[in-house]
């Protein structure tokens, strides 16, 4: 491959590549000197469960791995301590070594779906972070100012609101960038919210005096949930690991407007495949045969394309059995409030009074996913969708947000 | 001593004891329990000269030493370092350990002068500060917010102004407060400036589950400008090392009206004499007898009495031989700027034209601070003030601002 088309094969898919004049240089580079760039990408050891939004950054890693370079997973379990921002009080938890070691052991096997994990080198940050002396740490930063990192958008938002931001929290994107000079990466992949960390690394490795590396940011997945971005504390997440059951599943039920951004983001399909599909959709053709088309590709990704064909049929089989109507309405309440089952199905126009609601629960006319509710005091409090189901034929679905 | 007797013993000269309830309690206890507080200052390294301004503060460790207390003397070896903010280009120069030690050498000499030094710890922070695993340090930066830190005046100065704050400086404050934890102080003693991080080391050993010490401050000395505080770099400054001469000429060369000021801060007189130095000022006594007496009282200080007495007699022969009257007029220049002699000699009205100035200095009836100037293209460029005379009996002062 030419550097043009191998820059075009990297460039697929992603949100921004800076500075791409220099990546192709580099590119250009390496195939000159037959040396292989080095592509960092550092995750967070605390949730080992990989994502759709992290197979995103993590399939980009193929690609430069198909290309012939040197992919270099580092497994934050220094930085992993300092832990997200929410709170001082909230200090997180050190990861034990055999804690990291077994996060890492797992790390690989779901990795190892998409990557060729011979081909990658594994390293934990601790290697580097944990021997700094205090005086380097002086050094490190003394190399940026307060305001430049109140820049970043997470963090003014935070000091703008008066929301506390630990000093702590200021070392860690230091701390990342300091990983770039340690493993003198080439490039680093991130989503687009890790723009500011990367670019930060890039000034770090300069006053280091190496050459910087290329920022190349991936769109980020918005969860089945179609509001939040993917993650696993949102419980609005597909594991790639998970069964080709739960996966078809749970693409089943995104909402029909980001079908399109998962066949774009979390698929292989062809640019001219995605037209079509892109065509059909506004064309008016049934969301529901293209949401069955996505689950199969995604779960062919990661368990064969045996397994997605079984999941399609056995998703099917089971939606018949339950008698679930196809499209059902949906109505939102608020997330984890408690509200009266009674007043809910009055609420929602399923029934017109109270004493109608009481009269049809005790006549075992409500059912709740399936199953049958006799109880006429009974009290909900949401964190997933549900379908009501009242008499034979009022469906309807309850979504917490 | 009883123990409100104590607390005044400390209080007089003070700024501020936060809070002062607890310095009281400690006093109680250490009495009860027969043991020594522990009273800690921690001082900068990198110019070990000590002048009036540090030796306030000194005084006052002084003070908690004669009435049984431990003074613990931290060198900021590691500290100094991190040095002052003045941009991230100019990263202080590190300190050799051969240094550090002929430095403290020197402290230990000139605070002699003033503490007993048998009785005196003496201790260098890199001892903890630069064992501090990377761990610790994040531990100790997450205790402390940035908008928290952003209220220190000097900070929340530079940061309304756009002046960069580099990372770095925020560990500074952290790292002092860290000492404290480090020599379990009871009281901490500095300038009225340092407030903000006595009372960061009060909180950073109440993290550390210690008792917090107290912070008292001192008030901030003004230097022989009369404008700015003390500080070796801003050479306004007396070091009380240096020669009873040099610095009894200094005292003199101080403006009027900080003449009560150095009373209260810098000499030991006691308040009835302040009291009688304060009325016979307003009535008009002429200022110059108090400069002479504020002289003698500081010379004493630190080189006795008969020294003082000496540097007084040789001051006024020497005023005398230069014939230099009593009192001279003032001229303000701005300090470092070149200026042609001739036309400085118009500018001031000293004479009326540059051709008089021409001649007047080609006759030889220009002097600076006592040397004939024979130069007519002469330019100047003051640091320090200089003392014009022209023909016999035209004197001016010029200061450089």
């Amino acid at each position: 491959m030419d550097i043009t088309t191998q820059l075009e094969f990297i460039k697929k898919g992603t949100a921004e590549i800076v500075p791409e004049a220099e990546l192709f240089q580099k590119l250009e580079e390496a195939g000159r000197q037959k040396k292989a760039l080095r592509i960092k990408l550092g995750v967070d050891p605390s949730s080992p469960h990989i994502h759709l939004g992290n197979a995103v950054v993590i399939r980009k890693l193929r690609d430069f791995q198909q290309l012939g370079h040197q992919v270099v997973f580092i497994v934050g379990d220094f930085t992993g301590r300092i832990g997200d921002p929410s709170g001082r009080a909230a200090t997180r938890r050190q990861l034990s070594e055999e804690e990291v070691k077994t996060n890492m052991a797992t790390y690989k096997e779901q990795v190892g779906r998409i990557l060729d994990v011979e081909k990658t080198e594994f390293r934990c940050n601790s290697e580097w972070l944990g021997r700094l002396t205090p005086f380097e740490i002086v050094k490190i930063c003394s190399f940026q100012t307060v305001a430049r990192m109140l820049e970043r958008d997470d963090f003014s938002i935070r000091f703008k609101e008066s929301r506390p931001i630990g000093i702590h929290e200021f070392l860690y994107p230091l701390f990342q960038g300091y990983d770039s000079v340690a493993i003198r990466a080439d490039v680093e992949l991130g989503g687009t919210e890790q723009k500011f960390n990367l670019l930060l690394g890039r000034e770090l490795q300069i006053y280091y005096g190496q050459k910087p590396q290329v920022a190349v940011t991936m769109p980020i997945l918005v969860g089945i949930d179609g509001v939040k971005r993917m993650g696993k504390s949102l419980s609005n997440y597909v594991g790639i690991t998970e069964s080709p059951k739960e996966i078809f599943g749970k693409i089943m039920s995104i909402p029909d407007n980001i079908i399109v951004h998962y066949f774009e983001l979390a698929t292989e399909i062809s640019s001219s495949d995605l037209e079509k599909i892109k065509t059909a959709l506004s064309k008016g053709e049934n969301p529901r045969n293209f949401k069955a088309r996505l689950g199969k590709e995604i779960v062919s990704l990661y368990h064969g394309k045996a397994a997605a064909e079984k999941a399609e049929l056995e998703f099917d089989r089971i939606f018949k059995e339950k008698g679930l109507p196809e499209k059902i309405e949906e109505y939102r309440i608020e997330a984890g409030k408690k509200i009266w089952l009674v007043r809910l199905l009055v609420e929602t126009g399923l029934v017109k009074t109270n004493s109608d609601a009481r009269r049809l629960i005790q006549q075992g006319a409500v059912e709740i996913d399936g199953e049958m509710i006799s109880d006429i005091e009974k009290e909900l409090s949401l964190k997933k969708p549900i379908v009501i189901k009242v008499g034979k034929r009022r469906f309807l679905k309850i979504v917490p947000k």
